[in-house]
């Protein structure tokens, strides 16, 4: 099993006016715009029961980051402590996933979905989406 | 991109009493076990800052789940209606990536963790670790 690997397709993409690492807010919470969703045709019908007011899960592969990395300073804060990635949200982690919360604003057809906020670069692959669960993502 | 593919390495494996799916709860609210996580020793260091009460987010890869449905019954009744596998938290998606929430009850020592609860079966890879953020994921 620790010699394992498991192989990732992606399912879609991030298409976002976010096009560097320097301009993106840490969170999504944290002013993040608006971003489109296109998932590709092979899978739109894993969307059928998402709606617009709907609040998913975005699970991207953050393909800017590092690999190789077990710690890093929060927040890019050169000053800070070294923290372990797991205690972080740093896209430098093993498995670069990224996971981001956000609201469906507007279905434009199969596939194209705008959502707000999203904290991810512009060309992000995307590969899982998930509705929350209030009682198990918010209490 | 669209046909780019992706490699998970698992960063360690979940030890539940978890055995089958027939026993398993659907979400960890619902009545999961404790569990213990054990991390690779070539990971433990990314642990560093996840402590005793911490409630993290642990991706797992559902190494069950079937890739190929794109439609599911939720909750497995056969009775209700099909829905998309992105608005459900059924095992079987493209990528089939678990999303679990839970609190750290002991550390035993660096990468060995008891968690409560977790919904996975015994043998489930463990791909990421994040930290819980209020205002991201509780909002």
């Amino acid at each position: 099993m620790k010699d394992a690997q498991y192989l990732l397709r992606p399912v879609g993409i991030v298409h976002s006016s976010l096009r560097s690492c320097e301009g993106c807010p840490k969170q999504g919470g944290e002013g993040a715009p608006d971003a489109w969703l296109e998932i590709y045709t092979a899978f739109t019908d894993a969307l059928d029961g998402i709606a617009v007011g709907s609040n998913i899960l975005i699970l991207t592969w953050l393909h800017k980051g590092r690999q190789d990395l077990l710690k890093v300073h929060p927040r890019g804060n050169p000053n800070g402590p070294l923290q372990g990635v797991f205690a972080t949200r740093s896209p430098d982690r093993p498995n670069p996933i990224g996971l981001h919360r956000a609201e469906v604003l507007e279905i434009q057809k199969p596939g194209r979905i705008r959502v707000r906020p999203l904290e991810a670069l512009d060309g992000t692959p995307i590969i899982d989406i998930k509705p929350v669960i209030p009682e198990s993502d918010e209490r």
